[in-house]
């Protein structure tokens, strides 16, 4: 299987330990970002995954291609030249006190790259996905142009095209990100999604009849994701639910409707050493499991034990094996069967 | 608002992560101490906040004011000279192994600190509080008179007194303290204490009718504040109430008497980074409620989750924002409305 | 009491915090090994412990001589000579994903020892127990065969026999392995075991009444013990129960039979620092407390909050107190007996 | 004494120890910049210093803040809005290979600021000197223009004015620059400098005939200090004088001219630490000196001294006391003079 | 340019800082290997370079893989299979206390690697050169039959064969090395050396009226270059000079002859941050320069250069750019030219 | 041969790196004190090394036995009971910014010791040397009284007393040391001191004449041991003689007189990465080698290469091995005679 992602990378410093930003004296440093961290998920997994950016021409740069090339992926379509490498702070918080995470990425290299320096058909030859997320587009309309560039590509290439909204507010309003998305997913077969960007973004949720307390019954997730089908006529649709019990305790499961039979993953409850990543390597490892035509159910719980994971290890990357991924989803499926 | 706080500072070395004592080849070092940490809340939460103290005239002492100033504490009324700096060696506990703790605070520059050192007058000049614990006066008969002369001074300027007996076997005898205490008590406005304190050095405590197994009902809680409401001619009495889970768990409340009315905070149970300083940063958050009048239920939720927050936060100081704050307290009340 | 233990010492490699060994770019350094322990254990109560080795003539055979005598043990009977000091790669799970373990021993310099290297009378001489787990006879017919003449030394010198058969498919098959310890076992004194390796092993378990899910009943325990005990003619059988509920959560507990009386310590559900040395700290509990000749519920009681104390420290060794240990079982006893 | 700085901060990031940029995978971080630096300097020598910014409203200025608190800047003078906080991405050299540098400012609060938000009369109230360097009207003709508001508020008020040329081609082009600093120079009293300065900005130099080799006599500094002198009709001129052996190894030197005596420094051979922030530690050790007036050669070898010691403190503060400057301002005259 | 290189990759290991192997209680960890080093220096000068060896199949040879392709060297012709990986522990020196260093490397993957595991035709289709060091035949008869077939099917391609002895005491005797040398010499067209090692292994030198105190006149070098170069019909030899003043501080240069001219390096004195791969660096250098067919001299300064700036470096691997080896080696000559 | 030390010793706290020590948040701990570091020596020598001292009873107290008995050290004439450990505050100096360095050991556990509590008779028996330092009598008279019991149990079993005056003006006034050092004197054989200390102390240093510039001939110094030979009527006298050249390079050397002949060792200039405690590896060096009875130029070279060898490791104690302490002796005494 071939996957090309496209996307916007970063470097995330963090201080150590639960330290706060206000006094931090050392960063731990991280290169990633959405859709570089779900070339690599693929990459470890042992598939041919191309990252296509723009980065700048400094040091900072070249660890980010490194970074990239040090579990596998191609990064042979990265473009280099002016802007900046863009950053993320962010703390890691404890018990009640909430992670915080500032961007600091206005004038990244990709930010200010323009269509011609991207050539689709070359990078999309032979490929079986086109992946990535609404933070691309929002980081411009030139970006967004590049978007529907690959789109049109992969649609002409018989390449499939696989999409998560990722709304951000800070990143761009919610009529501009919602117009854009709808175009955007005009050409998208599979849309992974969450039920508070559905909701925020295309006003499509739950019946409150599915809501229970804390919990939403699969009913409810059935008919989100039909509606979400439905709308947009993609193929699928994905849905995953994080409920954040504390800092450091997060609940983490995932649904899939296939436009015809409705899945649903095991439920885990995690103790998290590092969250961020964990919805790139969920979509990694479902791409992983269509690519190579498992069953529905298996899809989901390979996709979910995947993204359950990624939240024990350090880093944006889910340094995972394939068959650390598969004993956990066949014990989660065993353990929700017993219940 | 200003606050005046009064007591000594000491540096504490923690051996990294969980390591023991005896193990230890590197060590963390924080500067802190009970009323140096209230002024640093306070100062943190933008009030004035006056720091008075004395400290050794070295590098350590150098600092301890660094540390103080950093966060924006008045130290222009610390008084510098002979002595040495007073030490807290502190390991880290772990599930079942609690924390350990000795202190080597012998000879340090306050104990041996003269009367005439401290302008009181000029130091409580336009304040609102003055707040020192149980710990200050234990250091000797010299520092026991410097508190009681602070006292004198408040109340000739109408500054408030707020005092919490933190009782520390260590460091004096229970009959010598009890005697002080009563004293000190005489000048103070709003105790801060807790159950096992009253008891032991007063003999109050709640009536047994009040505990089943774990719990305490607030109606203990509520006698308990009144009858030492009553027995020191106080305006108002906080208490707060630790359970300890494990060395990594606690849990963790507070309830507060102001001569009317009975409050309750939201009970947290607590993942801990650091527990030190948590009552420091209780105390600093009822004060600031205090002096902003908001209402008594707010002012205690308030102060609970100052408390709660502090103990994820690595070092003595509480490092949260005034905003951080009353989310916690706003969502902890709504939580405990639900149950 | 005089105790000699006798096995193989390895550095154990571990990345920093819950870092993968493919991420690795630092390692923590431990010297360890079950005997090792168990003899450290002891000299850290304040017994006489004497290990016996062969260790490589390097700077890191140096390091684990030092390891050793930092906390007391009596490393005279330590033989130098050619070979390798053993290795242990291990990365510290977290949540879901469980610790990995890899040993890179082979040619260690234990395995190229010789009988005639060790004069078991001497270093036997005045003792109270022999200890070593079948790791030891694993490593080589020709190490087998010295454990065969400390235990016929054992005999000779009164001195009782303890052991662990701590079976591990990764250095021997199954059946070698069980031939091995049938006659290791003709010496033995005090066997140590737990359900799995009795199973595994010998083909003894408790009866499937007394599972109850996850829950085994004493009664089972008990049969088990007992069958143990008439199987291979021992004096005793200790068994430990361990049951991982995440990679940082277990649950441990322990049971005792003496030919006579069967009694059975409190279940400690523990957050993990590290479990490696857990069961060699119980060992070491339990001896600690046979050669103080306490009662068979104290002596349990003992051993299994060693063991569960260790739990709570970094590194292979139970640098935990007399009187902390002690505090625990009283703690615990108390708990258990109020359920 | 009383002295106002005005400058740009920014987070200064350096991988570990002497690793490169593109291996880092985490970083030191250190507040400062040229007149931060000033400022801490004098506040470290007992003076009353006040820096003026602009600083983003967000954890980062916040930490910047509390860096200048910690060693006794006032901070009173700081606006706190929109914009980023500049970064600095630093890699320390060793042997051959030099430090790297590079900028990543664009866009920061201070270069978004406006004159409005500056009250200079009331921040120069009682001052002896207000210091700025090249770089901050460097950041854009906004900032410029508050440079030039400051300085007539000086010169009102009665200030002397002192300004490090400091040129940075990375922030404007030469004809830009030249043109700036003629305007500034005209408020100008100090001004502090290097030949290669003068000789880009100005095209002001020393006689070819003063060069021997690597050696420059003081006859041509006093003729390069005489020209500017009176070409910008400034009180004072100080020139430095460094010369890079290699990455670990410096000399270091200074000369003062003020308008009737020329004085010459011992120069230094340094091994060094952290170079960042010397220049402006002797800036700071030159003001301090002239306000307390001491003699022209006690001055430049106090300034000098204080430059020298910066070299061997990791950030950009120097933590020397009055008393170490003083000690080697004296030694390393003697040690000239003895040669 | 391509380079294929041939040999075993290991985990070093070094305890922090200048601590001793025997006080340590963490490594710093590094992969490399002679010829990894080589191809990783190449593909950071932006060279298609292919490395060939066998790894173990665990977490420690992924590590490696990782490694590797982090800077861009091509990895899809490693074998993976049994074994372990091989390690290097070393202590670095400091001032009179040299470097420590003891390797553990028997039973490594590729001491077990058969013939038949390597297509060397495919390998080496389309390459310039075929590197490796006399540590790879050394490895075993196995591989140094590995080594000839990869000679052979160089010839065969017409892919000129690099070598550099580098004898190693510990991994076998010198005329068993000696006379696999003379074979493998056959099939080589640059020899890489040094006059120890031609003196030991060949008992080819410099004539001792070349040599005046620690130096060896530049007539001495080329008679030695001349009757290495005669001696085994090699087209080329490089030789390098290194002396150890401390273990700080060493001098570097290198000559080189091509059969028609003798060309010399300047000499560097460096102050190291890590030897370890100082030597691969200026193959690397040299294999480069002969690529791109610079000037013999160029050629020599830029391998010299390599091999200088890598001694300023933590790691195995030279991460200097292009530009910057260039520059240095510019410099490095005009300064020689000088003197 | 058996050596018997007496002394006190404390827990050094050193910021990380350069750092100073106001801006620490961490600090490296070492366990040590020169009677301490002088047994710890002759244990890694291989000789029986027994170190009497008082200990307080807590976790420190634990530590310090640890780090003795890690390295052979035979701590069974410890006594343990009331008081703090002594601790000392260092910061590593840099360049022209010296080391500094304070105490704070008042109230420590030795210093409370009586005389019964130390058997000298039973620790002495069968020793050859019995040593301390000015520092142990400095502590107390009740110390200085031990000392006192320890010199003449001495004298009774036949053991030498070698003994370094040390004086530390912070620790007592100088008549009395001077006094108390007569005292001692007259039991000490062999008398360990420099320049500074002997002229400081006993007003005896060498002839002027020998003075040229920094260098002092070794008539100078042969005159001066005589000197202290003859007014103390010892047998034999050491002289070491250090100079600091920055915080990073010092010059060591040392003489013997043995009342009979004069040597001298070579002289080492070093590059330092711990200074301390290499007085006490130099002192250890001689005693060794006066234990084994070399000839004096080989004792006062392998003495003078283990303290120059000290300065190289990091920690207080010397962990050289023989073989190195020898090597180097032998090359730096070729090296001298090439001179």
């Amino acid at each position: 299987m071939k996957i090309v992602t496209f996307g916007e990378m970063m470097l995330r410093l963090t201080p150590l330990g639960t330290k706060r930003l206000v006094q931090a004296d050392s960063f731990d440093a991280f290169y990633g970002g959405a859709e570089a961290n779900v070339a690599l998920s693929l990459a470890l997994l042992g598939e041919e995954a191309v990252f296509a950016t723009k980065l700048p021409d400094n040091a900072l740069g070249d660890g980010a291609v490194a970074a990239l090339r040090r579990w596998g992926v191609d990064t042979r379509g990265i473009v280099r030249g002016k802007g900046r490498l863009g950053l993320v702070f962010q703390e890691r918080g404890a018990d009640r006190r909430p992670d915080r995470t500032f961007y600091d990425r206005e004038g990244s290299a990709l930010s200010l790259a323009s269509p011609s320096e991207f050539d689709w058909e070359r990078l999309l030859a032979g490929a079986d996905f086109l992946y990535f997320s609404g933070i691309t587009p929002a980081l411009g309309e030139n970006v967004a142009g590049i978007c529907i560039d690959a789109c049109q590509a992969a649609r002409k290439c018989g390449v499939q095209v696989a999409f998560d909204p990722n709304y951000r507010p800070g990143l761009w309003d919610l009529p501009e990100a919602a117009a854009c998305m709808e175009t955007v997913l005009s050409y998208v077969d599979i849309l992974i999604a969450n039920e508070s960007q559905a909701s925020a973004l295309f006003g499509i949720s739950y019946s409150p009849l599915a809501v229970d307390g804390d919990n939403v019954s699969d009913w409810g997730y059935e008919t989100l994701a039909k509606a979400l089908c439905k709308r947009f006529s993609v193929k699928a649709v994905a849905l995953t639910e994080r409920r954040t019990i504390s800092a450091g305790i997060n609940d983490f499961s995932a649904k899939y409707y296939d436009g015809r039979a409705f899945v649903s993953s095991p439920k885990y409850r995690m103790r998290v050493v590092d969250r961020v990543g964990s919805g790139d390597a969920f979509a990694a490892g479902l791409l992983f499991s269509l690519g190579r035509k498992t069953g529905l159910q298996e899809a989901i719980n390979f996709a979910a034990a995947a993204g359950c994971l990624k939240h024990s290890i350090e880093g944006d990357v889910n340094l995972s094996r394939y068959e650390e991924i598969l004993a956990l989803a066949q014990k989660g499926a065993e353990e929700t069967g017993r219940r």
